[in-house]
């Protein structure tokens, strides 16, 4: 009988892949189970390492875990709004939209514990985390509107459409994914021109904006 | 020289008026300070009472006065939706959003924790206080529009502007409270006809709902 090949657990890994690992298994397992429904022992299974290794790498257990998971999560998340300042806006918009949700889609339940607050695990660490993704994403969207210096009830609107793409996300992970992303995607970036109009109503800036998107839109 | 008059801690209260009269002076402190900064101290010195009283009234400590003013503030933040089902329906909506403001207007930091969450007070009974509110405000809105069997994206649409209404009321306390409260009130009731009119576009029920509105307007 030949050796049985060797199995992860047994793999060489570097530290920084290892580290990547655990926390790939640990973002896998907060996608189907609230953090604090997680364990270390969980973690070291779902990678096939020992409970000893994972707490090698994070020695402040599962709170540093959670922490560096959410971490992880939240860089992928900022990937999503990486769009070249190029051709018509609104289908820039609907790019980034369709990686976000694919991201929503693949994290799950993670994304839903993440976002709803409420566990165990949230303290206001993690919270700054999410607020930082939130804040970036505000700020992608004003620099694609090439708005350099935003006034208050541009950036307002902005951060409520943002917040109420969040509570959609939410909702629609709870509906079973209904109606289906692509369709999704499109009510969303019609519900943005909707409110940047009301906002242009009242705001010279915006309005300057809403007319250079439509005259982009053209192009 | 007389006898000083009585402190309000030796006068005589109820029970109930007692306890009320905590979570008072407890809602006045979260109001402006984050809940992990105020301590069961503050709370008698602020009522006038002693520490043991506090403890008596509330034994689980801090965590249990927190939860309990939180539910207070819940029940009087469900008061500003109490609007009589009479006249067009968008003013309607104004004069919930005006008590809404008020209220926001007069719990300042201490609703700013509470949305936010991250406070190490939060857990998912305060989560779920908070849950219970933003139901209780998007069945208000659909009993207002008459919508008895509301489909998912009514539903959604709905979610999603209450939640940009929580939005734009924390960045509205960031900002000085600015707009005024009567022009952000405009703004989001504007907003609130925009995205329905979006999703009328893609959903029939909506677009029943939205050529009633517009009637009642007229009316």
């Amino acid at each position: 009988m030949s050796p049985a090949p060797p199995t992860p657990a047994y793999r060489r890994l570097s530290v920084e892949e290892r580290r990547a690992q655990l926390l790939d298994a640990a973002l896998s397992l907060f996608a189907h189970r609230a953090p604090e429904e997680v364990s270390l022992d969980d973690v070291a299974e779902a990678a096939g390492v020992s409970r000893p290794l994972v707490y090698r790498y994070f020695p402040g257990g599962k709170q540093q875990l959670y922490e560096a998971a959410l971490r992880s999560a939240a860089e992928e998340l900022r990937h999503c709004f990486d769009e070249p300042h190029e051709g018509p806006l609104l289908p820039r918009l609907a790019r980034a939209l369709d990686r976000y949700l694919a991201f929503v889609d693949g994290h799950g339940a993670g994304f839903t514990a993440l976002l709803r607050g409420g566990s165990v695990a949230e303290t206001s660490r993690t919270t700054a985390i999410v607020d930082g993704v939130r804040r970036a994403a505000a700020e992608h969207i004003l620099s694609h509107l090439r708005a350099t210096d935003p006034g208050p009830r541009l950036r307002m609107t902005v951060r409520m459409w943002i917040t109420a793409v969040e509570a959609a996300s939410l909702i629609w992970l709870d509906e079973g994914k209904q109606p289906p992303a692509g369709e999704l995607r499109d009510w969303l970036v019609e519900q943005f021109t909707a409110v940047m109009g009301v906002t242009a109503a009242r705001d010279e800036q915006t309005a300057a904006l809403v007319r250079r998107v439509l005259a982009s839109e053209d192009g």
